[in-house]
């Protein structure tokens, strides 16, 4: 039997799970995805993704692979998968990839973005995008965000007690306007660490309030501690949004 | 102590509750709206609605109005309703109105919207919007729409057993494409009875399949007999958009 190694793509309604990853506490999209390829391949499979998501948080193009003897074609796995798993996680792709591809260690950038709305809160997208009823001023956040741009060390902009280098690169960082008090805030980067995007956003807001001038956001990077930065803004608002791979 | 009636207008996220009215079997809308009224006047009040919704199914202008002998500003009560409220339940306006005036029975019309996509699923707005992976043929469902215009007799699209008189009115039906696949049936009358917009889409959706020709509308209609129509569509499309009431 030949092994073959198969990426997906995949989105998911994070405010339904517990997070990607498997944990004992509660449902999380790697526990259903993993159900589901037991069902396809009558056997156990771990699945190894591009990276985790957490609580609350959603997913346009998050990205898994495995190895399976399954006799089938690689671009099947997406109707046998979507047959069977839950209304909130769908397939949007499977292809067969070169058996030494990794969805982690090949990622070369992600892009994320948050949803934010200044506008009349909406029960019905509380769940996607994040409701802060104070105005905020567009043109100081878009000046702090170009002080994210390039290679930073970014202790003060994460949780992550674990890694010991905190450099990462950010390509780009920018906030699109929908429309009046609609925004989405873009990031690519090479990795974000935990809580990262969600704390750079946190600290977005209070440059947006006045409460911290655009030319403190290099002081903040500098300071390599988390208490100098804003709070970590809400899970809600956040989506994976994409993972690069390189081209061969 | 002088009594005030006051009416509201409510906004709600029907995936989450088991329908608007109060029934023992799950939560509900209304049970949740006079959990927080008690919290705000200290006393049982009980709300009156424009109309129920079925379990799944949305309210952008939902309306209700209560008694309540509180000093308070009638305008007040958004604000103290919101403060309470769970997240999927938000009130848009408070305001007094007449003692005599009643939410359903001063009613003239409620305009109901049904929203459709034929594009590829989606997991982040499937409770929102129904997805149909057929392609439809919009203009025969156009064609039949305008044959429930008018004042007809609804038996064959209802699943209601109460009333005797079945005649309802249609004032407006039409479908609004907001882009290619994605669609808005929009329905303004006198009143709808249970499932009344979900069997009428579900009938509209074979039109658009050419299972049944928009000519057969009109024979549907005459024959009184719910078998005859299509199958009713699901909750998760359908929003109570708004009621219009006299102005006086």
């Amino acid at each position: 039997m030949q092994t073959k190694r198969i990426m997906c793509i995949v989105k998911y309604d994070g405010s339904k799970f517990f997070g990607y990853q498997i944990q004992p506490k509660g449902r999380t999209v790697q526990q259903e995805i993993e159900r589901a390829l037991k069902k396809i391949c009558k056997t156990e499979i771990t699945t190894h993704a591009a990276g985790r998501t957490d609580s609350g948080v959603h997913a346009l193009g998050q990205v898994f692979h495995f190895d399976s003897t399954l006799e089938m074609e690689a671009s099947r796995y997406k109707m046998a998968f979507n047959s069977i798993l839950p209304q909130d996680i769908y397939i949007m792709a499977s292809k067969e990839v070169d058996s030494t591809w990794h969805a982690r260690f090949h990622a070369i950038s992600k892009e994320y973005h948050y949803r934010l709305s200044t506008n009349e809160y909406d029960p019905l997208t509380c769940d996607y995008i994040y409701y802060h009823r104070q105005r905020l001023n567009v043109e100081k956040m878009k000046e702090a965000m170009t002080y994210f741009l390039g290679r930073h060390d970014f202790t003060s902009f994460t949780a992550n007690m674990e890694s010991i280098d905190k450099q990462r690169t950010i390509y780009q960082s920018e906030i699109i306007v929908h429309d009046e008090g609609n925004y989405t805030f873009r990031f690519v980067g090479t990795g974000f660490m935990k809580y990262m995007v969600r704390i750079m956003v946190g600290t977005l807001i209070q440059v947006g309030l006045s409460k911290i001038y655009p030319e403190e956001i290099p002081l903040i990077l500098a300071a390599k501690n988390r208490n100098f930065a804003g709070p970590t803004a809400k899970s809600e608002g956040l989506y994976l949004h994409s993972v690069e791979y390189e081209v061969k």
